[in-house]
């Protein structure tokens, strides 16, 4: 699967445009994408929550693996908070470290738009049997 | 600190606000929380996301260490989720595992309306030297 | 399984004898078992070395997944160390914390003889299609 | 610190020695080790045990830390089971991800001699005050 249909099949992710997420990037276990910080995203101290940043994380690990074209399920992931970040773009990438019939995993770092390692997370999918079927003709092109 | 000093503290914490998270009870290093399900936390498989769940984990893990008095920052969090949920309210509580003078753990559990667990988290804290202040009188009561 | 054939089975794992780890119980999705420190199990500050207190975690994970009757082998595994351990009897045990056709969860807790904690642990097992055979009728019994 | 004097160091780590680990470099932040595989490195299924990867892992996530010059230790760690091994030699390599004044974080890979991915972990250390005290004028020498 390619960005953009990753980018369709994500659209339906309501919790992920809730939190204001974008996809930027999705194809062969690789995925990227960007929060821009607005007031909601900010905790007491004023800095990204927590949630905010996994929430970020765990959405590239979700296209990843969904980019290998069966659908998965996040069984387990981790996060350390390395650096507090106020304002700006956010990035993600996911980057695939392994993939078998089951089971994939996959590192995320977060970074700012100075290349500052906010966080650093590892997720663990479990591939299900089912297939993604992506429409071989998007509705409205010719 | 109790409930309603915390309850103040965290009602700073937009992204918490944004999410729809409520604080329950908070003491002692003890915390509860809950999260009634609306469409937007859902994922394009119809069952809230994992970021929404983690999110309600990390509230109660926060509220948790920060009941000890002093202000805290999370290092690292894990989770896994064991069961999808659809509807309802969500409960996460978390209970102290350590807490020396730096570093306090928490293990927390989401549960759903009927008591089945939904998913595990684990999180590490630093205690900062700096504790909370939390005034003697709140305003407006004689 | 109970713990007689679960003890029967972990002998041939050589690396556990290496450590000195004993199995007290295993049944049910749950397990004990207990290290005995010795200097060998010393790391340069003089406390039981990290990877050993690991070692002995993970193996009552492994015997509590695999006393579900179908072989098991490990995903992923944390552990937060709390508090050093110098001498004495180790205890670990390890409870289920959810336990579906392929993936079960565990979580581990390590204590001292005065029931001090010093280590919580979790591990995600998969669970293969291969059954344990244990021999009905263990040999040299009428 | 440099790879001799943290050798010197970790000379003290009966455990490590025990399991048959080898520090083969140690610097800023950095370290690689080998364990050549022996059969009581193995579990009942002929594979290299969980906690035998982990304890390799786990001592050059503590190589790369204490390399810093400052005495730490480890708080949390995890680790991701990717691909059993059987014999040969195999390779754990950490890198830093990041070190502030008090926590210090690094991610390990652990590979076989085909360079072939068997394990991944990440350690979270805790840096005390204090430092290190390297002899200047190792013993024995003019």
């Amino acid at each position: 699967m390619d960005t953009a249909a990753l980018q369709e099949i994500f659209r339906q992710d309501r919790f992920a445009a809730h939190v204001g997420i974008e996809i930027l990037e999705g194809e062969g276990g690789h995925a990227r994408a960007q929060l821009v910080v607005q007031p909601h995203h900010l905790n007491g101290l004023g800095t990204v929550q927590g949630g905010a940043l996994f929430t970020l994380a765990d959405l590239v690990f979700a296209v990843a693996v969904n980019s290998r074209g069966l659908k998965a399920t996040g069984l387990h992931a981790s996060i350390n908070w390395l650096k507090p970040a106020r304002a700006g773009t956010l990035f993600a990438e996911a980057v695939e470290v392994s993939c078998s019939r089951r089971i994939a995993t996959y590192s995320v770092r977060i970074t700012d738009e100075q290349g500052g390692l906010l966080a650093t997370f590892q997720g663990t999918g479990y591939r299900l049997d089912e297939a993604w079927t992506v429409p071989a003709c998007p509705e409205g092109r010719p």
